[in-house]
């Protein structure tokens, strides 16, 4: 949280104030690593592959749709608190940091008998506990004049595609299979919310939801059959490393469920860059499986700062469970028909927490050697794309590392920096991760030098530096900053 | 709303639920257009001139903050109902509508004097009125288990800004101005939530606030000097058209406002190009201008299906007012030590409505003609950049078309449509704005041809074609795309 603060990354909300509970806000570097991130996600997943599309909705939801999909009577964590010190806890967090086994969909008896068999006491004062009780974890509000009216603020950003599905697939021209994302906000009155972006009271979410038929969607997976990931198996209890082939073949996985996991694999790896070994599916089954999910597995990054593997997105087949409850709420039949076909559309959904992912990012590809930190972000995930440095304080040289600047920064985020030495310079970009520094000296404003019209470009990971010529810098940027996920897929 | 429901604009949330007053969502084509908005935007404003930069903060604010801005205690309407049909109207809108007027803070005491000496009754059953109160807008949340917190969905970005500005301030190396800029959503439980986007009870505002020293920003408006405006001024009580330099001279409006009047005149003239005659400031002044206000200007466009010139933005010389009540919220001194000189910043707020925009957008540039409609949108407004037709079902036809389709959209929005004729594909793009549509044909794939490797590009506007060859494509639409904000300044 310091390195955070002290590099314009994220702090709490109202930090003046004493912060908020669960509540952060981006400062400029973090916001724009956040739009990078969000910008890679949505060049991968919506634009990459098939004709997917965005969706922007409101984070205001009737009552009604939030009755229907379930979320006002089930959306609930169980709540237990200290009799002593009064301290709320959420109660399966609670017991799993004892080691006890919870599962899941635990109610209230559940975990009262749990916690009498184990004998657990509050761990700050050793109190008995309360009974305990199931909390509703959505936020309410009241519309209207005479505030009558009961709203909430979404849980998951996926309600929102579910609501608004029908209207588009009638827009879009009725053809399956029809992929609607949405990047946006999502809330929960978390019981416990904890440090480092991780159990938030107000996230943002990356959600791709794919409608498609379930007899007919075929998918090229031939081509990432000997693809191998790491994948935890519910039933073999353990993680293998698995070709996708025999994900297929000896796990029972449906093929489209298979191909969005190479996918997500190409992803995390390619596109993140991040380690093969610190990057697996956890499978959900049983208990810990949400009712609804027919297929569920937990996108899993190993992340030092929250002490190993923890979860960062999900690949949820949720079956027709979804429209088929807004169907009966709303009286609408949202099944479709195509080609004389009617069904109800299944959906995939890819999700992911933004903000996990940011933290994610800052803290595997971060590196502290002796002599400088680094981020060792992808270019193209940089907030800034290059620093320019005027060498000195020369009018010649200022005035043309400044004219290379505003060149620049139409079409780029760059940062201009004249302050300090040279080493100190490079050192505050290595720390936000900039790719490249590009300096501007004396050779390039001299036009008797034979390096006139260069400049020197120094690399952030390798520290090499090479001499390029000014008029050649933003073909240099585009191409080093070009994501090109066409040559993935 | 018949128009954006059936181009996948925008519709009401929920919508096969009844839908939710006051609540829109975003369709695919609506979300771009909204994005392309959002992107100009920060490219002139945030990018274009100085180093400014751009923040990403909470929805949810704890209460403390929004007692000491005054919005928990003034945030408030004036509700009046009807003692028959007990319909809810707010105050000032029900009495203006009939043609009286009322001053921007009247009270309900003042209200009821007004409903008395003008006997008001209710327009649907013409009833007696009841009494009218205050009526708080924002909406209020409970955080935690106890939900014994009280917080507030921010009614104005503007908050999430002056809460960060301290921290960005040191982070960014203590220089003035200073600009933050945020885009997000605001709320507001407004009494009568009109049709339109025009008043939301969630909108995404875009907003810019620039603190600076009040003795010293120096800004270049030399160059600004004789551009004329269209000016509404509260003194005079009349529009006229008016240059820079006699906006500075003749009404005393500060330099650095006059300045970025001329910004937000270039941004709407020549950036979204809205014709001259549509569009003007309007100052406010007396009981119409915001208390905290030394200058205040709305910024309004002559929109046909709002019935003539609204609100769509505003330009705000908001003092030291915000800086000042945080400090004394918080305990913490805000004002800050530059070279020596000890003081508050100012700021200078430019705040746009972008649901607002974004329909003003399609309402001002929609041409409808015998033959077709078109919204003729700046090409980097667009939704989508071009349309890429098969002119036949002809395997070698829709094979080059496929390849360019796919080669294109790794870096641009582009649709492909190959169904029904050329003529109704070409309705469908001019219908969203899409300002290119590329035809594969014959010749494209007949190596005998003249015109083999190449293919047709169509104007919108002028319907004008001409062939390009296909490894033109990309610098053509590059270069048509971009928008170069650095030249306007």
């Amino acid at each position: 949280m310091a390195l955070a603060k002290g590099r314009g990354l994220f702090w709490p909300t109202a930090e003046i104030y004493g912060g908020a509970a669960g509540f952060y806000d981006y400062g400029h570097v973090g916001a724009l690593l956040k739009k990078r991130f969000e910008n890679a996600w949505t060049s991968f997943f919506v634009d990459g592959g098939e004709d997917y599309y965005l969706l922007d909705a409101s984070n205001i939801l009737p009552e009604k749709p939030l009755v229907a999909s379930g979320h006002a009577a089930l959306f609930n964590d169980i709540l237990v608190s200290c009799t002593k010190c009064k301290t709320y806890y959420r109660a399966d967090v609670l017991l799993s940091d004892l080691g006890i086994k919870v599962s899941e969909g635990a109610t209230a008896e559940e975990i009262d008998k749990l916690i009498a068999e184990n004998i657990v006491r509050c761990p700050k004062d050793k109190g008995m506990m309360e009974k305990s009780r199931p909390f509703n974890m959505m936020f309410d509000l009241y519309l209207g004049p005479e505030r009558s009216e009961k709203g909430y603020l979404r849980p998951e950003t996926a309600q929102s595609v579910y609501l608004n599905f029908f209207r588009e697939f009638n827009v879009l021209r009725k053809a399956m299979p029809l992929g609607l994302a949405l990047i946006g906000k999502a809330y929960r009155n978390e019981i416990s919310p904890r440090q480092g972006l991780y159990r938030l009271r107000e996230l943002t979410q990356a959600e791709l939801q794919i409608f498609f038929d379930p007899e007919n969607w075929p998918v090229a997976l031939d081509k990432f059959l000997d693809r191998k990931l790491n994948v935890f198996f519910y039933q073999s209890g353990g993680v293998e490393k698995i070709s996708i082939k025999d994900i297929v073949e000896k796990h029972g996985i449906p093929k489209f469920y298979a191909y969005h996991m190479a996918l997500i694999d190409i992803f995390y790896k390619q596109v993140l860059r991040i380690p093969e070994s610190k990057f697996r599916f956890f499978e959900k089954g049983g208990d810990s499986k949400a009712f609804y999910n027919k297929v569920h597995m937990d996108i899993e990054v190993d992340v030092e700062s929250w002490g190993g593997f923890k979860e960062v997105g999900g690949l949820h087949y949720r079956t027709d469970y979804d429209l088929k409850s807004h169907s009966k709420g709303s009286n609408q039949d949202l099944s479709v028909n195509i080609d004389g076909k009617k069904f109800m559309p299944n959906v995939l959904e890819l999700s992911f927490g933004v903000d996990r992912n940011v933290w994610m990012i800052i803290d595997v590809l971060f590196v502290k050697s002796e002599d400088r930190s680094i981020i060792k972000l992808p270019p193209y995930m940089a907030p800034f794309a290059a620093g320019i440095f005027p060498l000195q304080h020369d009018e010649a040289i200022e005035k043309a590392a400044e004219t290379l600047y505003r060149k620049l920064k139409s079409q780029f985020k760059v940062g201009y920096d004249s302050a300090g030495s040279i080493g100190r310079r490079y050192a505050r970009m290595d720390e936000i991760g900039t790719p490249f520094c590009i300096t501007v000296d004396y050779d390039t404003v001299d036009k008797g030098s034979a390096n006139h019209g260069t400049v020197t470009v120094r690399y952030r990971d390798e520290k090499k530096q090479e001499r390029i010529k000014i008029d050649d810098i933003e073909a240099f940027l585009a191409k080093h900053l070009r994501l090109d996920v066409q040559s993935l897929y």
